[in-house]
């Protein structure tokens, strides 16, 4: 979790019940599964956010996805390859988004 | 698209038309850019067929998904994280395709 | 809903509480309100079904589409468009279950 | 409608049809039929437009639901236990808007 | 589980690592979560798999809800309010499920 | 798209790959297709980003909607339509945005 988000969660981010099962359920036993490389678990997560249209949960992994090293030019390429099976939409919001996440991320590691 | 599918399309599978856009379009503008692996798109592909709950394209491309490489272990794996990003049942349903597939992989092989 | 389907349903088709609200509300008061031809209704019904992946419904509307004359060449048309704003796997399903119609439709006219 | 929102809807909040209809069709047919109590009715509301991300009308609905009694508590183990059929998601999404909710409702109380 | 289901699920009946997640942290961590009784619990998984047209789940979780005592007549009324919320279509089909359950089920009885 | 949107896209509005795709597959070589009315690929685009949520890219094309003559009645109509397609909130989203959209072209138009 620290990994991907740079930080632990601050408490009260989320209700406290949630926040224990998504640290302890989520990240501390489907994350942490062998299977499958942690840049993997990235990039089938945001892909599965941006095809939902869920744009604040989108964001948060975007940021992730920067933090461990995958690139802007993957993203983009993702997203275009994703306007195909989820509709243009899907696309147009991601890339607008992965468009401010790493302009700020860029603008952070200077 | 051979690659993939390990054949071309049969004529009249589709409305012509969508077919040739298919063909020239997806098949030949967009799965060959660079940026991405294959076996990424094949990968991105599967999880937002999944997560969307697109059954038959879903697959169709874990056929493409076997025939390129990818295990069926991966697979799984990555069925158990989409649970948490799209709902159990989209799990359950890709799991349950992904075995009917990936056996009828491994017969055809021997 | 006689013209749009070529019949009254059968009874027993729905659940009978359910079946008088769409004859009495959905079919009596909102398909035969002025403001949109009975075409124009056809169409985004037919448009909402295929993205939204109701294919049981597609089916009925798109029987219901032929039955007021809307071609079958048209139909072709909305679902390559739709393609682009819901994605390639509601266009393949909605071409397929358009081609099923239409053939039946085209049978049972001669 | 009032019992549940605590004020009849303003005019000019909808479209005048759209709201005419809301008020006879939807909250006056079918929200007053037997078979379910009111609670019921809000709980499988607010469940049903937290799956599907309508976040606009889940914060009505909520209010909705504070206005009747339905707890804090209760409202936050919904969102914990659709967390798992719908994605991670919308249950932090539903908790954010149910968390500014009842911090509001609970504040107009004292 | 057995409660809801009538019986433990056969072996084999889903991929083995996720069968065992779906026992220990779904059915075993989280419907066990006091909170909810065990028909609220149902009622709200119903309605999700209900407006998200996860149809075959659905058909599980009806049996489900059969067995533990939630009655056809609030399942159909649950159906005909959902139609407003996540569209007719999904109501139709929910009926028409549920209709298959009940129908088998009121059998069994006898 | 000039005719449509009243002006050709800002560079930098998108990712510029997507923005070429965009321009020559999507507007060059899908919309300018025969077979539909300009006012028909409107219609149903403007119906499947509402059953969709696509709230931003909706704004958009009832902007284009607008200037190409589709009244602010025939939108409200279909609206009131799609609420029983793709549920309430759909159509409750939807008239708040063609309000806006509306409001703002026939305000410019003076």
């Amino acid at each position: 979790m620290k990994e991907l988000f740079g930080s632990e969660p601050k408490p009260g981010a989320m209700q406290e019940d949630f926040q224990d099962i998504t640290a302890e359920h989520l990240f501390g036993d489907i994350w942490t599964r062998p299977g499958l490389e942690l840049q993997e678990r990235s990039m089938i997560t945001v892909t599965a956010l941006t095809v939902l249209g869920r744009e604040q949960q989108l964001k948060t992994h975007l940021r992730g996805a920067a933090n461990i090293g995958i690139s802007r030019k993957k993203i983009n390429e993702m997203m275009i390859h994703l306007a195909h099976y989820g509709g243009w939409p899907v696309a147009v919001n991601g890339l607008r988004i992965a468009g401010e996440v790493f302009d700020e991320h860029e603008k952070n590691k200077k």
